[in-house]
């Protein structure tokens, strides 16, 4: 087994352009600023020349610096200002019953056509997944295993899953053991599962305000009521607006997405994680973590879950492989902590087991190894598509308009003016050909009206920037 | 696309055969008789002497006669007699809560040591399936379609598969559209979202008495209560007596294993199903359809589903391939009748998405031919098993056993005297290394502490044998 240290820790020039992008982010260095010399950096970082050589070139690969001939290298100037970020949301205090998924079930049947431009769909294009590399472990599982490929897999699930699951954990700084997971299909069930063993009817669970959608679909079908919360869209659920609720009523559970969130795409700081798992250990609350984006960081450093500093298994920690892998082998797991048993019961009588070879082939591929190359590609990829849009969506949206800046996953959240409704938008883009998600069903309360979800899951083509351009003057015609 | 008719109606030597069937069946020819001459047969029922010919052949598989050289045709001999069938359950008439999950999770999680002789799983050997054919398909898929394979395929799932699933539901004379199906992680799934599609929290539904633990375990975690009914071994769910329930209290659904039940092996008469389909109508009742093991048939002829007769699509009938092709696939299915929308949605909010090279790699399997000549060989096996098996049971277990004789599927109910305890019978076994299904799971009730299911999925060895003498003398032990 690798040490949790050799991945865990940044390598040293991860570190040293950590600290020039931080001051890019803080305005210390500006557009068009020439940085440090290379030797001039070499010795006051106290790295070797080649160290700073990589950083740089880590920094240009990351659309931050440029490299001028002759010159050295500078802060890129951009042509215009990055739009603002938006600020941090106010959903009404009242826990609410959730009717989003008629509105969802529209939205997401109109578009399955696949000559949709997906740009609302949050899961990374095949073209950026290792597929060949994965159909080929599945081909051969079914080889060397055929009878155990066939048979069913009763939960927990594959061991040889669980363990390669559980090997990754050190390095996400959360050691767990193989029994502490229960494979089920993709989060989505890990995240149903997990709400039906610690809750029930009428009861509310807290959100973040916008949520995701899904999450928000299994609340309604299981008769919860939903509480969204004040969330900051870089740093997730506002703890202070979260300990106020809590005073105030009770509540069954806490559901954040804790990485780079869905749509907001916030990534909650490990200060606020610990003071979370505090806070609702204190009142015996248990905390849904949906993990789903955490591989997917940006930055040098994969975030800790908050499961990280869970006293005593209140934390579900869920996750999968659908947005680093497979989306279509509904492939996810959950460690429940003291809600083991609960779960694995529901997992029984909800599905039974998990499908075999899809585990199995899964396995395979991370016992082979090539996960973390993969997974430092992707990161590469995504970031870039992300800072695409984020720029595009200044070029062609509205005045005023609004965006997120993730700092991991694949998601942009955009708001518009006031008077832009995004349920007209949403029409009129799918009748030009093109697939968003509108902001009102990421929000039990039908906020949102005048927000969207993009995706920059798919890499960067004349046809995604005529969409953008497309859809800016949609936006712009409802302003 | 094959016509209907050229599968749905017997063949020629079938019906003869099966006519002889009956009448030994009926014991109007009696173990000794010797069978009409060909050429008599072949007279008084006007076919051909080679279809006679074949008829006897297919007795003789079946094991109903036996060939004496130069004398003729025989009703076999049995060396001892058949044990007596147990009579129709008589569960009491109260709806209750069901908690029959905590029993089932310990009694499954034990039996999950592959050295276990799985007398107590229902699905067939590995070596029964074709196992290598679907691996390949699986292979072919990711080859042939590696974009798509490893997507999500959201609902209602891959059209080829529906259109597949679609073309088989004409032979079981309930033609349905491939727009009538949405695919699932197998049945379980599908009756799990079916009641949620159908009942509420705190709503009763009606089951068949003893009934398949996994439907009690979805009830019991929807917080559904069960009405058992008294059920007839052969025959199914009494029809009186459920429309005497129904007069004495509200109902949200009827759910019923229509074909070769789970766990007592009866198959509803096709009058009965019609009958009750119009009883439910009537009342504005769903009723959910668990078809699961109608492929399964020992006789000529394929039951057809309640569904067949739907006036108003309240039939919600569920299916899959996990008792007749790869229960490790978790490929099943449903066709909601009115409530589609409901169970769309339920299943977005579940689990997104099936698993797609399964569903993909079983709809090629279904498109190449070859599921028809598959179910042929494998209802031989297991009629041969179940056969077998009942005739050991007689052998081997006390004096005063009963046990079913189903004409399908591959389950035996095997009910003991009074005084043999299921639970301390299941746990002496687990000792032995053997694994066996105790009555009390079965039921919300917690009846049929005297009774056992045994699966009769794996082809005869002296392993098999063996566990079976060890069970009779320990069942003897407890007597």
């Amino acid at each position: 087994m690798r040490k949790a240290s050799e991945v865990q820790e940044p390598k040293l020039y991860e570190r040293v352009a950590e600290r020039l992008g931080a001051a890019i982010a803080a305005g210390t260095l500006r557009a068009g600023d020439r940085l440090p010399s290379v030797r001039q950096l070499s010795a006051s970082e106290r790295v070797s020349v080649s160290t700073v050589l990589q950083a740089y070139l880590h920094l240009e690969d990351r659309g931050l610096i440029e490299t001028r001939p002759q010159s050295g290298h500078y802060v890129r100037r951009r042509e215009r200002p990055l739009p603002a970020e938006p600020e941090v949301s106010q959903p009404t205090s009242q826990a609410s019953p959730v009717s989003v998924s008629a509105l969802v079930t529209r939205v997401y049947r109109a578009a399955n056509d696949p000559r949709i431009v997906p740009l609302g769909a949050a899961c990374p294009s095949p073209e950026l997944l290792p597929t060949q590399r994965l159909h080929r472990e599945l081909a051969l599982v079914t080889r060397e295993a055929s009878a155990t490929a066939i048979g069913y897999d009763m939960p927990p699930g594959s061991l040889e899953l669980r363990q390669q699951v559980a090997r990754r954990s050190l390095e996400w700084g959360c050691p767990l053991s193989p029994e502490d997971f229960i494979i089920t299909h993709g989060a989505a069930e890990a995240i149903s599962l997990s709400l039906a063993a610690v809750a029930h009817r009428g009861d509310t669970v807290v959100l973040e305000s916008p949520a995701y959608y899904g999450t928000l679909q299994a609340i309604e079908t299981q008769g919860l009521r939903a509480l969204e919360i004040p969330t900051h869209p870089r740093h997730g659920l506002e703890l202070d607006a979260l300990e106020s609720a809590l005073r105030k009523r009770k509540v069954a559970a806490v559901l954040v997405v804790s990485s780079f969130s869905n749509p907001l795409g916030g990534c909650m700081p490990e200060e606020n994680r610990r003071r979370l798992v505090e806070l609702l250990a204190a009142r015996g609350i248990p905390l849904i973590e949906d993990d789903l984006y955490g591989d997917l960081h940006f930055g040098p450093l994969r975030p800790r879950p908050a499961k990280a500093h869970d006293p005593d298994g209140s934390v579900l920690l869920c996750g999968s492989f659908s947005k680093t892998l497979a989306p279509g082998y509904r492939v996810g797991w959950v460690a429940p902590g003291r809600f083991r048993q609960k779960v694995e019961l529901l997992k029984y009588a909800h599905t039974v087991a998990t499908s075999t070879p899809p585990q199995l082939a899964i396995a395979a591929f991370l016992r082979n190894g090539g996960y973390d190359r993969h997974l430092r590609t992707l990161r590469r990829q995504l970031e870039a598509q992300v800072r695409r849009m984020v720029d595009s969506v200044g070029e062609h949206f509205p005045e005023g308009v609004r965006v997120t800046r993730p700092e991991g996953g694949m998601l942009l959240w955009v708001e518009m003016p006031r008077q832009v409704d995004a349920l007209e938008l949403h029409a009129r883009a799918l009748a030009a050909g093109i697939g968003i998600a509108p902001g009102p069903i990421f929000s039990a309360q039908k906020r949102y009206g005048n927000c969207i979800r993009l995706s920059c899951g798919f890499p960067w083509s004349p046809q995604l920037e005529g969409a953008l351009t497309t859809l800016g003057s949609l936006a712009r015609s409802l302003a």
